[in-house]
């Protein structure tokens, strides 16, 4: 089991670095990280995914760091979440149709195509691209990048151990 | 201009500390960083986007920190990339309508309603996310979180500044 945070940052030089070193100073292991620029100028927000047993931790060490404006758990009940990817499937003519049944299937969209490979890309909740790269994965893999894990409450839901703090 | 980096790293601790550290130590700016596990096990893709300026300069630091195993620069014309974002859009019932219209020009999906909101996904070329956002900004944009950049090299496109080496 793992847990969401939601982390809005200012964007000041050296807070990523802050973060991820504090994760890894203190052994927390993070399972994805993603982080982009919000709708308010000058801040950014990076959504982490931890272990279960980590969350408290991470939460109030998270809060100790400058730059950190809020952190929010986001309750995977009450919250959407994606990731996208591009993953390129070993496909030759013979082959190529049944991988894209299979990708149509999916929702996933063919973004190009070789000689021997054809090229998805898959957005959706970050549970069914496991779940398509496991149906894919016999086929050959050639190539695979993934954004990581973005999340955000469901409207009027509220966050749970939430908590602000201007520093 | 920017440049897009696609860096293969092994999964051990403080790896993305690392890389995160000495941008910052060094004063590159890093535009967007999105990292996520690869179909080797026990090894992840950091998909890095910095200045022009620094390109060379980011890609010779990268190549001295320990756990790097490859960076390669991607050329824009002749890589595929993609972003997600989620974003929350004001819009009572009687705006509703027009703000899921200029949704459905870009190929937004709704994935969320609420009293006074929509929350629509969009998944496509990083400059697309920000034609969006520019468009449903008026409306008043609620909540937004974005997956920074992840890039391909097109199936059979050489990779320019690319090279290997087990550290």
């Amino acid at each position: 089991m793992h847990h969401t945070l939601s982390v809005t940052v200012q964007d000041k030089p050296g807070v990523l670095a802050r973060v991820a070193s504090m994760c890894s100073l203190r052994g927390f292991n993070i399972r994805s990280l993603a982080v982009g620029p919000i709708h308010h100028a000058g801040l950014s927000k990076i959504t982490l995914v931890v272990d279960d047993v980590e969350v408290e931790q991470v939460t109030k060490q998270l809060h100790k760091l400058v730059n950190i404006l809020k952190v929010s758990e986001l309750d995977p009940n009450e919250s959407l979440e994606r990731e996208v990817m591009l993953v390129r499937v070993s496909a030759d003519p013979g082959t190529r149709r049944e991988v894209r049944d299979t990708a149509e299937v999916f929702g996933a969209t063919t973004i190009d195509v070789g000689a021997n490979s054809v090229t998805f890309e898959l957005c959706d909740h970050p549970q069914r691209l496991t779940d398509f790269l496991s149906l894919v994965a016999h086929y050959g893999v050639l190539d695979l990048v993934k954004s990581g894990r973005i999340a955000m409450a469901r409207d009027g839901k509220a966050k749970t151990r939430s908590t602000a703090g201007e520093q």
